[in-house]
């Protein structure tokens, strides 16, 4: 079954353009990846820092391979200092 | 140029089902408004309260007559005593 994610990144103000940086880095590699059906990033109109994915993925198996590739891992060590906020949501398409 | 809204309502623990009712009667018509691109509904997986729309409108205009819709006018009369808050991002798709 087909999960959705819907993921709220908020970078620290004096990081914004860095964090987009490696956020678009991480969009070739994760399209590429087998379960990965959508993956779309968003910016703020209003707020420049806050930032939304939102994917979906073949299933929760194909989420989990994500979170465990190389260029997701590298994001994530690359922006820990950098953000003040991240809000994820795991879910499920009802129309 | 398109304008995504990225809406999170939370129901009161007790209006559930009230809401996601509420909230499914908001598909068909606006998917009928001719600035409506793409206009999807989710529900979280841990959390049953938890409500994602993901909405790409053409512009920012469309969005603006949406929300001035008699069906969109009674949705928020209908859920306004039954949800316990709601954010609302007005973005632009970057990738």
């Amino acid at each position: 079954m087909n999960i959705t994610v819907v993921a709220k990144i908020v970078a620290r103000k004096d990081a914004v353009e860095a964090v987009k940086a490696e956020l678009l880095k991480l969009i070739a590699p994760t399209r590429k990846e087998s379960g990965c059906i959508e993956y779309k990033l968003h910016q703020d109109n209003d707020d420049p820092a806050v930032f939304v994915f939102y994917e979906t993925w073949e299933s929760a198996a194909s989420l989990g391979e994500h979170i465990n590739t190389e260029h997701y891992k590298a994001y994530v060590g690359a922006v820990a200092s950098m953000i003040e906020g991240k809000t994820v949501h795991k879910m499920t398409r009802i129309a």
